[in-house]
Order: structure tokens, then C-alpha cells, then sequence
């Protein structure tokens, strides 16, 4: 199940990622989605949806005691988190199955958080996006659309549990109608900007499961300085220090 | 029409406005409506809805040299905007009508432009806002509610005009749903932010009539720096320097 590209990297100073190129690698925006969502400290469970190499879960088990699930569909990408589970020492706490969204068979109800950093269907690009939308449908239904996703999310949470996922800012509105169509209400967002002059390029949301309305928008996040330097605030929110 | 607590203030340097305290003062968020707003420069017509004592307008006139229109349904308040208007000789380019939102029976689809800084309905505060609806609703209702004035505005601006409003951030998703349903496409948000560490209390929406999806978070605007001084970037917008 390995290939000859796989290679060991540092997600943070005390966690280790098994990627690939070829495969999959994780991006930031999967860091910062984990350190985003309230987590249940001591009691309670987690699920972590289109789970890739592991990531969220290996992060999210810095911040929590709970039991963590990672769902998968590519066997290839299950695997690869298994062995990084194992390399952490965190197969006690973290386990990955290897399922597809859609037909998760697992008790409804019962998450304390279900995260998600769906795919974002990388291979159609912004114009087909926008000018093909069966092309985009197709896509999206190789393994769940983003409605299957978070009717997914919304079966598996508690109620007042949270959904918390990380998406560009262009479906922003699309994810929000969807949030409130499964019963979650959108409680917090946060925008991640590349350059304090320039718009967002990343949405971290959560919301709350049969919560009452009320969203809070929170200090937005800068990624680089003006020297291209990562901010101070980044490096502290990434790295989960504060 | 006068009273003794009236005063001349400057907006910014060369903008001079007449207001009192026992009954309307322009606030910060007005300004930065006027300052975000795309504006037609030379051609075209901009109307500008609850226009109190006419801060929008007179500052939208530094940037467009189109007709613009205020509206505004109490006299009092319409008389001093026409005094600061005839104060900055400015006659000739704007007016103030005393109407009612929900019965303006201006020509409709003409405007390129419909901006509005409605009324936060501040007797009504947030506590009662979330528990009696039906108070809040009688305090809407005696000025028109957020969806009256949402759909005159899509009702004034024509096909591919734009309109703009300045909003606390708990009622964004409320105003991005009125908006939908009215067929303004929500197209540009930013987020003021009253320190860098905050969470935002000022929205910036503006959205186009028929317009097509997709919505761009706007660089963020921090108010004030840690020495509770107002940021480089805040003066600078604020001025409508740059």
C-alpha cells in the first residue's frame, strides 16, 4: 500500500503526517479547521468526515481526550492514516474507518463535533465550475456532494452538538443555506485572509445543531505580512500555542 | 425646526453636517457605508433610503458627481439634512424627500446605485429582540422592517445596479436571505472589526440586482490598535484617502 513518493512530515513540533504527493497531502486548511472547532475536552466522541490521511484527528487529539473517528472512502488514504495513528501513538484514541459518507451505517445522534475539510474538487476548476455544472455534479457525486456531506454531518452530531468545516469562501452562502436545511445553525465563522489587503480565501464554520440564531463573526486571520513572512497571529493559531 | 442642542460637526475635513443629540447623530457606520458603496462616478443615479439627517448622501458627493436622493420619513430629521446639504453647497446635486420606504412611489428599476443604513431599532435591545418578537416586530413596523426596506431597494435600482447596507453582524444571515428572496445577488462583505482580537460588530453588505453568485469577503478593517488609537487603515478608509 505504500509508494516510493511517501515520505514523513511535521504537521506541528510533536506531530507526524505519512503523505504523498501522489496522493494526498494535507493543507493548512485542515490545520486550522482543528484548531477552530470547539472541541469536547474529557467526555463525549468526535467524527471527522472525507477524513483523507488523518490530519483533523491527528490535531484535534492535541486539544481532547475523547474518542476520535476518521471517515474515509479511499482505502489508499485509510490506510496511510492508520499507519500515522500508529506512528503518534494514537491508536488508542483515534480510529479510521474506511466508508462513504452517504451510507454511513453509524448510530445517529451520538457526536459531540462531527469536522469536515471536504473535497474541493480541485480538478474542475473555477470556469468549469461555474460554466458546467453537470461536469461539477459529477464531481461532486464520485464521492458525496456537499449536501451529502452535511446531511451526513447533521445525522451523526447530538443534538446542540457542533458541525465545524473549512471551505472557500465562494460556497459560503451555498454551505449556510445547507447548514440550516439539515437543522444547523451557522454560530461561527471565521475568515482567512492570505494578506491583510486581500479577501478571504478561506471559511472556517461552525454551527450548532438545533441552536438558536446568532452568528458571531470572529477576528479574522492573516496568513503573511507584508514581507511574506507568516504573522505572528498565524504562526500562533496554527500552531495551537495559545 | 431648530432646537438648542443643535450643532454644525464635521463629517471629515471638508464635510460639515448639522445634527443634535436629542434626536440624530451620524454614526461611524454610516460613513463607512458611504466609503464602501461602489458608486457610478459621472452617470447614473444614486438613492439612499432612512437617510436621516443625510450623512450618506454628503458623503457619497465627494465621490460621484450623479443626482443622488435621499429618503426619509421624519420631518424633523429631513429638514436638518436639507439645511447641511444647502451648508455644503450642494444643492444642485442632492435632494432630501420625506417619504415612506414602503410607499415611495419613485419610478421604479432606475437607480445604479440604492444604499441604506436602516435603523438597529435600539429601544428594542438584543434581550428583547430574542424573546418577544412580537415587540420587536411593532418596533420595526413603525418605520418599516429590514424586508420593507430591502425590497424597496429592489424595487428603486435597476438591472445589475447595486445595493448597499450597513448592518450589525447578528443579522447577517437574515439580510443575505431578504436580499436572495428579493433578487439582490450578495456580492462584496466586509467586516469592521472594533479591535483586532474581536469579533465583528459592523457589517458591510452590497449585492447586485440579477447579479450572479458568488460572494468576496473583503479585506477586514480593525478600528483601533491596541493603544486604543484608530488604525492607519481605519483613518484611511474612513477619510477616503486612498
Amino acid at each position: 500500500m505504500t509508494d516510493q513518493n511517501e515520505r514523513i512530515d511535521y504537521i506541528t513540533k510533536n506531530l507526524q503526517i505519512i503523505q504523498s504527493e501522489d496522493v494526498f497531502s494535507f493543507s493548512m486548511d485542515a490545520v486550522l479547521l482543528a484548531r477552530f472547532a470547539w472541541v469536547p475536552i474529557t467526555q463525549g466522541s468526535i467524527v471527522d468526515l472525507c477524513s483523507g490521511n488523518g490530519v483533523i484527528p491527528l490535531v484535534l487529539s492535541t486539544r481532547s481526550r475523547v474518542p476520535i473517528t476518521g471517515v474515509e472512502i479511499q482505502p489508499r488514504l485509510k490506510d496511510m492514516a492508520d499507519r500515522s495513528i500508529h506512528l503518534n501513538h494514537l491508536s488508542a484514541q483515534i480510529q479510521c474507518i474506511e466508508a462513504d459518507v452517504r451510507e454511513t451505517t453509524a448510530p445517529p445522534a451520538q457526536a459531540d463535533l462531527v469536522t469536515c475539510n471536504p473535497p474541493y474538487f480541485a480538478a474542475a476548476g473555477e470556469t468549469e465550475y461555474h460554466n458546467n455544472p453537470h461536469f461539477d455534479a459529477a464531481r461532486h457525486e464520485r464521492n458525496g456532494t456537499l449536501q451529502d456531506i452535511v446531511k451526513a454531518a447533521s445525522r451523526m452530531v447530538k443534538q446542540k452538538g457542533k458541525v465545524a468545516m473549512v471551505l472557500r469562501p465562494e460556497r459560503f452562502l451555498e454551505l449556510v443555506h445547507l447548514y440550516q436545511q439539515y437543522g444547523i445553525e451557522p454560530k461561527r465563522a471565521k475568515w482567512i485572509h492570505p494578506l491583510a489587503d486581500r479577501p478571504a480565501n478561506i471559511l472556517l464554520l461552525e454551527g450548532i445543531k438545533a441552536g438558536r440564531p446568532g452568528l458571531t463573526i470572529e477576528p479574522p486571520l492573516i496568513v503573511y505580512d507584508d514581507q511574506r513572512q507568516y504573522t505572528k497571529e498565524f504562526q500562533r493559531y496554527y500552531e495551537g500555542s495559545d
